[in-house]
């Protein structure tokens, strides 16, 4: 008899973008002339640039001619992809990684929600409060957590609050912790970690011989200065921390996908025998067994955008989608709403005025402004009362979403 | 203190085909005149063929415009392709499988190495003898097995010999099985199973509510009638059986990257305490939180081998590679070896006449005639004594081997 994996059946029913995509169906059918604007799900809405357009039909033609014909890649990606990233997010930042302590993979979604499977499952595993939920259900799924509780938490997980009152940069555990979900710029709330926050965490996985996994997708938003764009600008974090990025917000890959994770040599785990293992030949085991290489073509695409013409033009998408934000900072900021995220990050992470829950709050967004966004309890308790916009919208549409929110007053 | 997964310390360290490529390289570095003949790794060789070429431009180009721009698309795949799919592959063939049935993956690989994170630990596994090694890598990584034995089998695995003796169709096991992988047309012997052969596996499963986990990655390869191309010609399977395919072999998507993973609906599982799930709905909810839906271009691409002018062109493809088998299998079979497969495959199965073990084989083939294939015997304890020819090559690079072979003896 074939068994199931029951610790499926811990997650809710109800997972937060299929809700809010009913909800949403249901106004529409109700309200056949309402004009919906969408600024709920993080998914971009400017086409690819044209120099990545160029080496993704480039890629494509190659695969047409028997001379240039690419099967099977290598697992860890194509060279040229790894070299590129390498130095363009790496080296030329004096950061000292090299193209093979690179991943190449269909996309960070994926590389987040496996990484675990190279550690033991009875690792203590800290997440942020609120969080991408990724983290938390491929947590629950692989058993590393109890049931759900009371509170929403997990049983079993270590949530860290972000909350208006620590600037959404959570306080160091009470309990030890043996790996440590970080996400900064944060998804959802939009909000950053300084030098000093991130150094914070570092000397604990140093002390505690911990591995901070840190996902930092949404980099290429960050506008001010000294912001850390990586882990490793935290001196002693290649001894701790993994790195995973995205070109999915970077350069508009979210239906092309194209993610990598960032495992430094010196980077290891530990046997119950306290014996010393390298991660990047536990994670090359897995990658060569369970993945067969990101597509030729979408690397070709990926690859185009470390050209001086592709960082060009990826620039002017991010300034766009940026000054969506802005707009929708300063509008909301007018309105009277505590308004965070949004200078370094495409989320604006907005606090509800009235003792209004985060679902009620979507409803009367819905219902008298049209203007779709995603309600901050989806993403962890500590999100109650809060709401995410994403800048992911032509500047029609926010200006529009922000003048009806406006008359709803 | 973060720790590692053990069980990929159970794996062995030398893997087939990166052993393969050092003895290779190695021989070609002390022999660089040779002109080596790869036929090992079953990788194609072939480009894309133009119907499929085009449509991948296209899908790209849409990219490229506002109007016509995707961004994340269903985790389970474009409906335009699982309709292509459902009517071509099955509805087609009278086979009642609905386009909500299949789930659209990056590629075969990932799916058999993913499937069994819905299923409990304690399920007892069976594989074919010698068998695609990604099923039991992927059981040992996850703590599915114990170490490996003596015989080169791990512990907890129920295998099943596949042999001339049985005519490579293993015989029921004799201790209980709840999960059963079966590959046909096989990888790695070219063989087949007879729709007779098939319905005592799905008459077992029925009678325990066993899984099976059908992978007919190669079924656009057969050329004899009778032969069945999917599990659901057998009555009662789609309560019993998930079928994986894949664009790899049959389109020469091996670099471009999709598979599927049929999922009747009425296909269950158990709780411990028997209560029936639908395993359709867990694997939807692993696909949609660790999975972000194949590459919108490569899904254009692969729905592009269903038009007609598509269909004809894939078909050319598979001729010409199943004319490079034939020719193996004739001038092996004139050569006094003993040759299974290559009819239905595109691979060829030769017993060594002498008693000589498959890498020993091999070295021979290497240092002889310059001919690389695959030693059986790393494809499980079954194989030895045993060698695979892959008809991924040209014409003239087989024509030239087999005559090299021919020489050799």
């Amino acid at each position: 008899m074939a068994h199931i994996n029951e610790h499926y059946l811990k997650l809710q029913a109800g997972y937060l973008f299929p809700e809010i995509g009913r909800r949403v169906s249901k106004f529409q059918k109700e309200n056949p002339n309402a004009k919906i604007i969408k600024m709920g799900i993080g998914d971009v809405t400017i086409p690819l640039v044209p120099s990545v357009i160029r080496a993704f039909h480039e890629g494509v033609e190659d695969l047409a001619k028997i001379e240039t014909f690419k099967g099977y890649g290598p697992e860890q990606g194509y060279d040229f992809l790894r070299e590129a990233i390498a130095k363009n997010e790496y080296q030329d930042n004096n950061i000292d990684i090299s193209a093979d302590e690179i991943f190449i993979s269909d996309g960070s979604k994926c590389d987040t929600g496996n990484i675990l499977e190279i550690f033991d499952l009875k690792n203590k595993i800290a997440v942020q409060d609120p969080v991408y939920p990724v983290y938390v259900d491929s947590s629950v799924m692989a058993g590393r957590t109890g049931n759900i509780l009371k509170n929403g938490y997990f049983d079993g997980l270590v949530y860290l609050p972000c909350t208006e009152e620590n600037s959404f940069t959570p306080d160091l555990p009470k309990e030890r912790v043996d790996i440590i979900f970080l996400c900064y710029p944060n998804n959802p709330t939009g909000t950053t970690a300084s030098k000093e926050e991130l150094k914070k965490w570092v000397d604990y996985a140093l002390d505690n011989k911990s591995i901070i996994l840190y996902d930092t997708a949404y980099e290429a938003f960050i506008t001010e200065k000294n912001v850390p764009h990586s882990i490793y600008e935290i001196e002693g974090a290649k001894k701790v921390a993994m790195e995973f990025r995205s070109f999915s917000k970077k350069a508009g890959f979210t239906g092309v996908r194209c993610g990598l994770i960032v495992i430094p040599k010196e980077l290891t785990g530990y046997t119950s025998t306290r014996e010393c293992k390298s991660l990047h030949s536990l994670w090359a085991r897995r990658h060569s067994t369970k993945f067969n290489g990101a597509s030729y073509p979408v690397q070709k695409a990926a690859a185009a955008i470390y050209s001086n013409e592709g960082k060009k033009e990826i620039k002017e998408v991010i300034n766009y989608y940026m000054a969506n934000a802005k707009i929708m900072r300063e509008s909301l900021t007018n309105m009277g709403f505590k308004v965070f995220g949004g200078v370094n990050a495409p989320y604006v992470w907005v606090k509800s005025q009235e003792s209004i829950s985060s679902w009620d709050l979507f409803d009367k967004f819905l219902s008298t402004a049209n203007v779709v966004g995603t309600p901050g309890s989806g993403f962890g308790p500590s999100g109650e009362g809060y709401f995410r916009f994403s800048a992911f919208a032509s500047k029609e549409n926010v200006i529009e979403a922000m003048d009806r929110i406006r008359k709803m007053k």
